[in-house]
């Protein structure tokens, strides 16, 4: 049921993360809950995680993780701008140390000149600051939404200084 | 990375639901995101789907989705009040026609003799109330997350009047 990638990314996320007291929010967007799967496959993962939102429409965005409306009109759903307000949002309603965000288009449609499928913003979040990773995935629906989890699991570590 | 199953009662939901117009809204605790990941595996299903929470907390039940703390209380989270109560909370703040909520116990921890590991309970919520289904599942922690997630899908298509 779940890669054996993300799954190897969710016992070092858990691992790192119990052990350092801290705890993770999710909001995903084009991945569904997948990053939310991947996590909750480790026994033990509510030591640490505390929970997510799978924002599919901009109204849920707007309504569950406050990204402002303005950005949404501004940049599109599929941005760096909200990606990062996305995990700001996840990370101040769940009150976690740290929150990760996916946006992005899975395909096959959707896509557009300026935003192609496979286009996809993570961003990370904590009290420091933020960080967002650009990709460009080229593989089917199932695939770019496996690549985007994997890649979320890897900058939650990158930022909480446990690179995987 | 997904059920064959799961993506076939998904792609039911989705032709039903789009037909019909219908919105749909999940909340989810054992399955960590799996019913959302597996809704949008099919292309399309922002049409209808327009997200979900996972609220894997007690304090994510009760502020996401307005679960009364007196209800976890006297029932605990893995109950048919609190999938009820959840299957609403998740219809009302994101507005759909009907939500799903999943609660139950994924294992190999957290049982007790009252409630064993591979108890679970599917709430589903439309305009004209709800429904609450029980189950008793003897997987592993993965198998019982991709049986949770299926009986959420079919409950959801029964209480539509489409069953699976």
């Amino acid at each position: 049921m779940t890669d054996d990638r993300l799954v190897t990314l969710a016992e070092r996320l858990y691992r790192v993360c119990v052990a350092r007291n801290l705890t993770v929010a999710t909001a995903e967007s084009c991945t569904g809950g997948l990053v939310g799967h991947a996590i909750t496959e480790i026994a033990g993962s509510s030591a640490y995680y505390v929970g997510g939102f799978v924002t599919y429409s901009d109204d849920a965005k707007r309504g569950e993780l406050d990204v402002p409306a303005e950005l949404l009109a501004a940049h599109g759903a599929v941005s760096a701008q909200v990606a990062r307000a996305m995990a700001e949002g996840a990370r101040r309603r769940l009150e976690t140390a740290v929150a990760v965000a996916v946006t992005g288009i899975a395909g096959p449609s959707g896509g557009s000149p300026d935003k192609p499928v496979g286009l996809t913003y993570v961003g990370v979040a904590d009290a420091g600051g933020a960080d967002v990773g650009r990709y460009l995935w080229t593989g089917d629906r199932t695939a770019n939404k496996v690549a985007s989890a994997a890649a979320a699991l890897e900058l939650l570590l990158e930022r909480i200084g446990e690179p995987a």
